[in-house]
C-alpha cells in the first residue's frame, strides 16, 4: 500500500538561524535538524515558522542543497514550496522532488484575494504539469490567518480527481477544528492525509483519522508530541478485546498527554511576544546557550531583553527542557 | 527644486502580457508602453494589475531589461519592487535604480500579517541601507484590500525622518478617501508626494495636495485620465485675479471628467468580472484586435465569452475608444 510509505507523525517548520547580517546561516540549521531528527520530528523545512517567504529563492534552493549535502535524509523532509508565482513554485518543487523529499509543502499563491476556486485549482494544475513526476507528493497548506487565501473541500476534491497520485494530503493551520475535522470526514478514507497544523489537536486528529501534525512547538517540544502520536498510534492498533478499564487507562493516559502539549504551546502563543516565531527561536537561544539563534528577519522583530526575561521564567516554571540541543563549545 | 523633478501626473500598472504557454511576451509589453507613453502615462511596471507577483524575479528582471533595451525612458518608469523578502526587494530594486528609473513602487513584504510598526521600519530601512544609493526613490505602496498589510502615517513619519531623500511619497489604494486624505495633510507639505491609486479620486487629490494617479484603468483609458490632470495642473497655477465666472466654469469642467472617467471605471470594475485585470485585458484584446491578451495567469482567471459580449456591449454603450492601440498586422 502507497499510503503507507508516506511520511506521517510529528514535523516541525523548521526555523531558519540567521547570521548578525541576516545571512542565513546553514551550520545552525543543519545542527537543529540533526536535533529534530534525533527526537523523531521530520523536517517541513521553509514553512510559515521558518521566515521561508523572508527569504529569497535562491536562500531556499542553497539552504536545501546544504541539508542533503550534510547528509540529512530526504525522506524525512517536506519542504515548503508554495510562492505566489508558478514559475518559482515549479522550481522549488522540482529541486524536493528531485532531492527525493518525501513531500512537498505548498502554500496557494497568496497575493491575490477573493481568487475563485477554478483560479486556485488552475494554479496547482499547472505546477503539476510542469513538475511533471511521478514522485511528487504535494500537500495542500490551509494557513487562513496568515495566507488569508485558503484551501476549500471542493478545491482538494477536484485536485484530487484529476491528480490523485500527487495530490497527497494537507495541514490544516486554520485553528478551527470543524474545519479540520471536514477534511478529515470527506478525505482521510481516499488516502487524503490531514495533518494538523498545531499539535494542540493531535489527539483530536488523530482520532478522526489524521495522520500527525506538522506545528511551530516541534521546533522545541518535539519528543512529548511525539510520545503523543506514538500513544494515539498504539491505541489505534491495540486489540478490540482490550479490557474496558485498560482503554480507559489508556484514554487517560492521551488526554493527560495533550494538557501537558497545550501548556507548552500556550506558553509561546502568548500574545505578550512579538510572534511565536521570536518566541521559538528565544527559547532555542536560551536552552542551546546560543544567543545567534534570536535573529528574525523584518518584518519580524525579536523579543526585547524584559519579553525574554519573561519567556525565561515562564519555561522555568513548567520545568521546560529541551535535552540535547545545547551547543557544543 | 528637487521635488519638481520627480515623476507626476498619470501612471499605469502595465498589464503584462503573456503568450499561450503563460511566459511572459516582452514584444506586446514593449508595444503596450510605447502606446501608454504616447498618451502621456508614465509606466508604473510590476504593480498588482501587472500580475507582478504571479511573475517569478527572473521574469520580472527579463521584462525590465526588455524595455531599457527597447529605448524605453527609464525617467517614466515607476517598477514595483516590493517582495516579502528583502534581498529580493533590493535586488530588483537595484537593478531599477541602476536604470534610471523615476521610482520604484514598494509594497510592504505582505506575507505575515498583524505584524509591527517597528517591523516595517526596520523592513524598509534595511531595504534603504542596503541598495545603498543617493537616486533611490521609493514610493510606498498601501493597497490593504490586496497586501492586508498596510503603511501607516506613523511609518511614514518615521521613514521620512531616517530617510528624508529616498522616502519619496506613496501609492493609496485603499479605496477610502479619508485615509487618503490624512496622509495629504500629513505630509505633502514636506515634499511626500501622494499619488491616489484610483482616477476616480484625482480632482479630489489634487485638491488637497496630491500629485497624480498611478490607476489600473490608465491601461485603457490614459488620455482622458491625463486630461483632468493637466485641466487640475491648469487650475492651480491660473491667476488669482481670474473672474469668479471662470473658476466657476473651470470647477464645472473639472467635475464633469471626473464623472465620465468614473463611467468608464465601473465598467471595468464591476462584479460581473472575475477580475478588474482580467477585464482591462479582455478590452486590450478587443480593441487592439488582439486575443492573446487575453491571457491570465493562474489564480486569476480571464472573462468567460459571455462575460467578454457583456463588456464589448457595456464599453460600445458609452463610447469607449483606445485610439492608437490597434495592432499593426
Amino acid at each position: 500500500m502507497i499510503a503507507s510509505q508516506r511520511i506521517r507523525g510529528v514535523l516541525a517548520p523548521v526555523v531558519t538561524p540567521f547570521k548578525a547580517d541576516l545571512a542565513p546561516d546553514p551550520r545552525r540549521f543543519i545542527a537543529h535538524c540533526k536535533w529534530l531528527l534525533s527526537q523523531n520530528c521530520g523536517l517541513a523545512v521553509f514553512g510559515t515558522n521558518s521566515e521561508a517567504n523572508s527569504l529569497s529563492m535562491e536562500e531556499r534552493a542553497m539552504l536545501l542543497d546544504e541539508l542533503v549535502a550534510a547528509g540529512i535524509d530526504p525522506a524525512r523532509m517536506m519542504p515548503g514550496t508554495g510562492c505566489c508565482s508558478i514559475m518559482e513554485t515549479v522550481k522549488l518543487t522540482k529541486q524536493a522532488v528531485g532531492n527525493g523529499c518525501a513531500g512537498v509543502l505548498m502554500l496557494p499563491p497568496f497575493y491575490y484575494k477573493d481568487v475563485s476556486e477554478e483560479g486556485l485549482y488552475r494554479y496547482f494544475s499547472e505546477v503539476v504539469q510542469r513538475v511533471g513526476d511521478a514522485r511528487l507528493k504535494i500537500y495542500l497548506y490551509h494557513i487562513p490567518p496568515v495566507a488569508v487565501v485558503g484551501i476549500t473541500t471542493g478545491l482538494v476534491e477536484r485536485l484530487l480527481a484529476a491528480y490523485p497520485n500527487a495530490i497527497a494530503g494537507m495541514k490544516d493551520s486554520s485553528g478551527d477544528w470543524n474545519n479540520t475535522k471536514t477534511f478529515l470526514d470527506a478525505f482521510a478514507k481516499s488516502g487524503f492525509d490531514v495533518f494538523v497544523g498545531s499539535e494542540s489537536f493531535l489527539l483530536a486528529g488523530m482520532r478522526n483519522g489524521g495522520v500527525g501534525t506538522i506545528s511551530a512547538t516541534a521546533n522545541v517540544n518535539p519528543a512529548a508530541i511525539y510520545e503523543l502520536y506514538v500513544e494515539c498510534i498504539r491505541n489505534q492498533t491495540s486489540d478490540i478485546g482490550d479490557q474496558t478499564s485498560n482503554i480507559e487507562h489508556q484514554t487517560s493516559k492521551m488526554e493527560r498527554q495533550q494538557a501537558d502539549l497545550n501548556v507548552v504551546r500556550e506558553v509561546f502563543s502568548s500574545r505578550k511576544f512579538p510572534s511565536m516565531i521570536a518566541a521559538l527561536k528565544q527559547a532555542i537561544a536560551i536552552y542551546a546557550d546560543d544567543p545567534a539563534w534570536r535573529t528574525v528577519r523584518p518584518p519580524l522583530v525579536e523579543l526585547t531583553p524584559e519579553q525574554t526575561k519573561t519567556l525565561a521564567a515562564e519555561l522555568k516554571a513548567i520545568s521546560f527542557t529541551m535535552p540535547g540541543v545545547r551547543r557544543e563549545s
